[in-house]
């Protein structure tokens, strides 16, 4: 074991970074002793200098990221400052003078990762980003490097802990939206800008790096088929408790029948009795379905400050070892590059719900409406409501694309007997 | 890309063996495109030549396992016979040739692992095996490297699917051990000889794999305390159910207080809102608890030949790029070399059912008997039983050291009250 040490650079000491700061100055004997060099913490990037941040040596702070990066001695930057700017040119920066990147920034790998795994392929150092999906559960790896061998043809799951949390409280709550928003926001689940994880962005970024990885292709956040939760109601779930569901954000990426990838965000009615139903509060959990592991579960954290550190420090040390040996691990695999699926193709189970008259004859129509687009139906439910001659129909769908079902909504919409007003959800399952 | 193959030995060519030889033909452009060069199969060990076997070229087959491991050209070797000997001389030989070798031998590297790591780490080759333990469940990895920079205080789990298709069975059919394990031989789920899997010797080689890689340290599947499911009776599950729990065969490792390494294989009542209870038939699934990732969990099927096959080639590749790259992974951890520790300091709940006489004062000498070794109690149930003047006891404890329950049982079984056949099971859970 020699004493050289292999040299670090932080990039933001927020939750994470300073939890990652702190485990690598109290852990030096451990990590030494697991790469065979000790870590060497040489700098601290940071907005604010004058911010107190207690445990760390004043002396490691520095306003000059840039100049940070630069420094020809950095073996490894850890990059925590999230977001696109400064983030992606001081990755870049840092990958031209030779250091190699560990990063939790799902916003800019999902837009613009394909330049950054380039750049590390040329300058030959390494992209590390465990940390950017599923907080602390180890998902990056297993589909970077053991299911290598395998082929994936979903992957699908709950990664984004806020709005789990969110979901879930509004199931046992019975509350609406904005409520227990303002309630996540106070107990510090959601951020006083709640728009990335509410509005679905978060989990599409993460969507998209999941797939670029399972499919061996360029998956852009742009890619993503995405809607966010803002818009379901205290009766959107009401009607997934009558149908046997809750109501979850799932990401959702397949190979569809012609090889090209569907991959979208919705909030999906979950049967009670899938894995993913009971996954709690700010949990996360991923699903896997390949040809010949069959289905595998990950579940764990979904972020914090101690478990996303836990993921960043697992990278620090792969990367760490792969510079005392002079090797890099496995690059961006693009090779299949694959195609999106359009939304019109992509296929998915739907509860359909709506308002009709009641009267002879309506639910014959509204059954004719499905059949014409070719759509089978697996349930109906008919209630009455408050509205005296209404009734309200609930439709689950068999499997159906969405341009099916785009027709059929468009000829509900123009019954007369329909009520404005026809919600739809997709439904987990075939 | 260059055009020299990597080549591979294969040694065994059973359920596993021949679908890593179809894996291997049929995905070659798939692989040669992850590897960055083609893999080439170069040969099959097996003891009958004259066995047919659909689908792979006749040319590959050797019944000289040794001289094949030892054909210098060789990169890569896949041992699958299982087993002590040949397994461990013949891979040796081939780590000693230069070879990187990828194996599912779980009693193998459990008994005298270190013995190979070692040998490996002199010859500067991988050893690779993320199919010895939970069969497709990516669980290796992680722990090897993506946890590598957290602290693992526990890891539990369900290892053996067998085990968990009777014990699964038990409960929902009521049926005896016996019956169950005839039904599970007939489905292919036992083997002829079930002994490795029903006496735990599986899960105790998978739990001291585990353990070693979770706690940086050498464990062995003889420091396990190992007990299998023959014991448990229809009784047994009916008392479990009443308790509102399901009894799982658990493997558990966790660091005891004093930073020893208790680690036991036994049939335990899982409570059925734990993770672990609702893992189905032959599924498998590993939870990880560590300082700063929090709580982990990996799921899905711990056996069989197509996800076995799966994390083989996961492996294949990973060690074939390696080669490529002139590097080698990350080998044996063992600078915390921790003890195991002592039997009686072993810390659980425990479920204590006894039969006692129906007369004024027994429950509060049983109940004594527990005070007096320092064990406080959960839960109490008595119900009364067919024979008359009998009572039964069901005594649910909080956790409490394996010699404090030991004494507690010596003086229960030194009660006249008290009828022979004390039973005791372990119970999941803080």
């Amino acid at each position: 074991m020699t004493t050289t040490p292999v040299k670090v650079a932080l990039l933001g000491c927020g939750v994470v970074g300073s939890q990652v700061a702190r485990l690598l100055l109290a852990h030096a004997d451990d990590l030494r002793a697991r790469i065979g060099r000790p870590l060497e913490l040489v700098g601290i990037a940071v907005r604010d200098l004058t911010k107190p941040r207690p445990g760390i040596d004043p002396a490691l702070f520095t306003a000059d990221a840039d100049a940070l990066v630069r420094r020809p001695e950095v073996d490894l930057v850890i990059e925590l400052l999230g977001g696109i700017e400064p983030a992606r040119s001081l990755i870049l920066a840092a990958i031209a003078s030779g250091a190699s990147v560990i990063t939790a920034n799902k916003a800019l790998l999902a837009s613009d990762g394909g330049s950054i795994y380039s750049a590390a392929e040329s300058s030959g150092v390494d992209v590390y980003y465990e940390a950017a999906v599923a907080g602390a559960i180890p998902i990056i790896r297993p589909l970077r490097e053991s299911l290598v061998g395998d082929e994936v043809t979903a992957v699908k799951g709950i990664v984004n802990g806020t709005t789990n949390f969110i979901l879930d409280k509004m199931h046992t709550a019975g509350a609406a939206f904005a409520e227990v928003l303002a309630e996540a926001q106070a107990l510090g689940y959601a951020e006083a800008d709640p728009t990335a994880d509410v509005e679905g962005y978060d989990a599409a970024a993460k969507a998209a790096i999941l797939a670029s990885l399972a499919f061996h292709t360029r998956v852009r956040i742009s890619d993503v088929d995405r809607e966010g939760i803002t818009g379901v109601t205290p009766a959107d779930i009401a009607a997934a408790s009558e149908m046997g569901c809750v109501i979850k954000l799932l990401a959702n990426c397949a190979l569809s029948p012609d090889g090209s990838i569907a991959i979208g965000v919705h909030p999906t009615m979950v049967p009670l009795d899938h894995p993913l139903a009971s996954i709690p509060g700010a949990y996360n959990a991923v699903f896997i379905e390949s040809r010949y592991a069959g289905r595998l579960m990950f579940m764990g954290p979904g972020a914090g400050g101690q478990p996303t550190a836990s993921a960043v420090m697992g990278d620090v040390v792969t990367a760490a070892r792969n510079r005392v040996r002079g090797t890099v691990g496995p690059g961006e695999s693009t090779y299949s590059a694959r195609p999106i699926t359009p939304h019109g193709q992509v296929v998915s189970r739907y509860y359909v719900s709506l308002r009709v008259q009641d009267e002879p004859g309506v639910l014959a129509k509204v059954a004719t409406a499905f059949a014409t687009a070719g759509i089978s139906l697996q349930a109906v439910r008919q209630d009455g409501v408050a509205v005296a001659d209404q009734a309200r129909l609930g439709v689950m769908t068999h499997q159906a694309r969405a341009d099916q079902l785009d027709a059929t909504l468009a000829s509900l919409a123009a019954m007369p007997e329909v009520q404005p007003g026809i919600t739809v959800m997709r439904v987990e399952g075939a």
